[in-house]
C-alpha cells in the first residue's frame, strides 16, 4: 500500500482550500564558498514572515542525489511516486508543445539527422539545424498519409519535433530507431509485443515517406524516432485526493503535466501577475490550486544568479495577494533545484514552506535552504507533500481504529 | 527484506534492559500563533536533563500526514509496519474490552440500530442509546444458542458491543451488514470465501435470534455487524527481537495490543504510580518494558490544554524512579500526537527521547517538539524505533561481513 492508496481511502469531503505556488527550480547554491544561495540572497520579507508562522522542510524530488526532469519533478510534487509513474519521452515532448494525448494515440520524439551517401548517420542532430529551418521541414511532413492512421506533426526546437500517431489498437512498445552513434544506419522500429505491431508498421511507413521527401535536404535528410509513448495512466486528483484541482501556468509543459493528473487549466496568464489574477477569479470553483512560476528555473539554467534572485523577489511581492485570499493551506515550494552555479536542474532538496492553522511551528525565522533542513517537516520525499497538504487542510480521516 | 526480517536475523542474547514509557498522544500544538505546545509549556526538569544527556528525534507514526488510530499507533512503536499489519475493527474492539482473541475465534463489532415498521433502518445508532440501557440488552443476547458455536457477547459503550464467535473452521472474510445509510434494510452477512461460510451462517443465525429477542425494544430493536476479524497474525516480540517483554498499562486496549505482539501483562496498576511499582517489582524478569500512560491522550481529546500540561508534568515527576533502575536504554515517547487544539489524534510527528551509554548526543537542551526535529535521530518512521532501541542496548549483531 503506497501513500496514494492510503489517501484514496482516507480523504474526506471539505470546503478548505489549498494553494501551492511552485517556483520552478527554486533551490539554489552559493556561487562561492561561504556565500549565500539565490533564495538566501533575495529580500523576501513576505516569505520570511510566513516562515515564522508556518513550518518548513526540505523536499527530495525523487531520491537523495537524483536530479529530476520536469516530468518526475512535478509528478513528485503532485504526490505521484516518480519511480512508479513514468511519462514516456514521447508523451512528455508532446505535452511540452501543448498536445494533450488521447487514449488512442502514441507520441514519438523525432530528431532530424544527417545521413551520409552510405546511408549511415553522419550527424545525429542534423548539425543542430536552427529552428527557423527545421520548423517548416517538420510541417512539410504533415502531408504524409498512412491508410487507417491519422498523424500530427509538431515542430519543437532545432532538430527536435513530435509525431503523434492516432488510430485504433496502437500499442507503444516500439523500439527506438536512433542507433545512439554516428557511422551506423538508423534502426528499424520493432514492435515489442503484438499490440504494438500496427504502431511499428505505421512508423516504418512514416519513415519511408519522410526519407523520400527529405532526401535532397543538405542537413536534415532523415530522422530518428525515440520514446514511443501512449498517454500515461495517472489516477486523477479527484479520485486520489477528493480535490477539484486547478492549474495556473504560462508554459504548455506544465499545463500538460497538470492535465495529465486531472487538473483543469484555468486562465491564459502570461505573467505571474496574470496568474494571480486567474487564481482570484477562480477562487470559488476549486479546492486546490497549482500556480506555476517558470522564471526561477530559466534564470538558473542561464547561470544568471542575480536575475534568479530578482525573480524570487517578484514571487515574494505576490505573496500578499495569496494570503489575502485566506487559503486554509498555503505551500510555497519548487519542483527541484536549479542553482545558477550549475546551470541545470540538480538533486539538492527544495525548500518547502507550509502555513495552516494546524501546522506545528518550528524555529525557522527565514525561508531559506539553510533553515529548511532544520524545519519541522524535516527532509522528506516530495511524494509525501500532498498527504501533508490534505492533513493540514483537515481533509483526511484517521487510519485504523 | 523489512526491518523486522533484519532484526530477526541480527538480534543477540544479552542482559541489557530497555524501558519505554509511552505517553499516549504526547505530541501537541500551540493554542495560539507564536505560542508553545503542551510539552513546551510543561515544566519537565527531569526530561530536560535527559534531553541534554541523550538524543532526540521526531517519529512519524505511519507516513507523513497520516493520523493513526490507537492500533496502528502502537504497532508502529512496537516496530510492526502499520501498513503491513492491520488489526481488524472487530479484533481491536474485542481487545479494547479485554477479550484476548484466540486462533479459533472471530470478533465482530456490533451496533444496536432502530428499524422502522418497514424493516428499514431508521437510526444506525439506536438513538445513541445510553450505556445503562444498551449494556443489559447486549448481555441478554448471551442466551442466544447456535449449534456447534460458542458465543461471547460483551457490551462496549452506548450502541456498541462485541460478539466473538468461537468454533472450528471460522474464516473472517465476511461482509458488513451495516448499509451505511438510513432508509435501507440491513444487509445479510456474506462469506467472501469458502473458509468463511460457517462464520457467515453463524452470523445469520445470531441476527435471526437477536431480531426476535429485540423486536419489542423501542430504540434498539435490531443490530448491524461490522469488521469481522480473526486474531491478527503478528510475529511475537521474542522471535523478532529476542526480548522477554512486559507491558504495564491500565487500560484494556493497550494491554490487549501488547498481548497481540507477545508481551506479558504485569501488574494491575490503575495509576502511573502503580505502574512504576509494577515496573520495579518485575525488573528482574524481563528485558523490555512498555509502560503506557493514558492521560496525555484523553486530556488532549478533551481539548484541555492545561490538564494535558499537568499530566505531562506528572510523567516527568516519575522519571527519577525510572532512572534509578539504571535501564541500559530509556526511551520516552508517544504513539501519536493528540493536540488539545484539535481535540483528536493527529499526524504531527511525536517527540522521541532516547538515552543510553552509547547514544550519540545532539544539541538539544529541552524535550520539546521544536527541538526534537533538530535532534540526532532526525525524523523517522516509528517502525524503526525498535531497531534503534536494540542497537542502543547492544543487542544487535553486524549486518554482513
Amino acid at each position: 500500500m503506497d501513500i496514494q492508496d492510503l489517501l484514496r481511502q482516507l480523504h474526506t469531503e471539505g470546503t478548505s482550500k489549498i494553494v501551492m505556488p511552485v517556483a520552478d527550480g527554486l533551490g539554489g547554491l552559493p556561487l562561492e564558498p561561504g556565500g549565500k544561495t539565490e533564495l538566501e540572497t533575495a529580500s523576501v520579507p513576505n516569505l520570511d514572515k510566513l516562515a515564522q508562522q508556518g513550518v518548513q522542510g526540505a523536499s527530495i524530488p525523487v531520491l537523495p542525489g537524483i536530479t529530476p526532469g520536469s516530468g518526475p519533478g512535478h509528478l513528485g510534487l503532485f504526490g505521484y511516486d516518480p519511480l512508479k509513474y513514468v511519462i514516456g519521452r514521447g508523451a512528455l515532448e508532446a505535452t511540452g508543445v501543448g498536445i494533450m494525448l488521447q487514449p488512442n494515440e502514441v507520441a514519438v520524439r523525432c530528431n532530424f539527422c544527417t545521413l551520409g551517401a552510405d546511408g549511415k548517420i553522419a550527424d545525429r542532430r542534423a548539425g543542430r539545424i536552427p529552428t527557423e529551418e527545421s520548423g517548416p521541414l517538420a510541417i512539410s511532413l504533415r502531408d504524409i498519409s498512412i491508410p487507417g492512421i491519422e498523424l500530427v506533426v509538431e515542430p519543437v526546437k532545432e532538430h527536435r519535433f513530435v509525431v503523434v500517431v492516432r488510430g485504433e489498437g496502437l500499442g507503444d512498445n516500439v523500439s527506438d530507431t536512433d542507433p545512439q552513434a554516428t557511422g551506423r544506419r538508423p534502426l528499424d522500429p520493432v514492435a515489442g509485443d503484438e499490440a504494438s505491431e500496427k504502431t511499428a508498421e505505421a512508423a516504418i511507413e512514416f519513415l519511408n515517406q519522410a526519407r523520400r521527401r527529405l532526401k535532397d535536404q543538405p542537413k536534415a535528410n532523415f530522422l530518428t524516432m525515440r520514446g514511443f509513448a501512449a498517454k500515461p495512466d495517472l489516477p486523477p486528483y479527484q479520485d486520489v485526493y477528493g480535490l477539484r484541482a486547478a492549474a495556473i501556468a504560462s508554459y504548455p509543459m506544465y499545463k500538460g503535466l497538470a492535465r495529465l493528473v486531472g487538473m483543469e487549466i484555468v486562465g491564459q496568464a502570461t505573467s505571474l501577475e496574470e496568474e494571480i489574477d486567474a487564481l482570484e477569479q477562480n477562487w470559488e470553483n476549486y479546492d486546490f490550486f497549482f500556480v506555476h512560476f517558470k522564471y526561477t528555473d530559466s534564470t538558473g539554467e542561464d547561470g544568471n544568479f542575480d536575475m534568479k534572485v530578482k525573480r524570487i523577489e517578484e514571487l515574494d511581492a505576490m505573496i500578499p495577494r495569496l494570503t489575502a485570499l485566506k487559503p486554509d493551506v498555503l505551500i510555497v515550494t519548487g519542483d527541484h533545484s536549479t542553482p545558477a552555479y550549475v546551470k541545470s536542474h540538480s538533486w539538492h532538496p527544495v525548500p518547502v514552506l507550509l502555513v495552516s492553522d494546524r501546522c506545528r511551528p518550528d524555529s525557522c525565522q527565514e525561508f531559506s535552504e539553510r533553515q529548511c533542513v532544520c524545519g519541522g517537516l524535516g527532509q522528506f520525499e516530495a511524494k509525501y507533500l500532498m498527504s501533508l497538504a490534505l492533513a493540514n487542510a483537515d481533509r483526511l480521516g484517521k487510519y485504523g481504529a
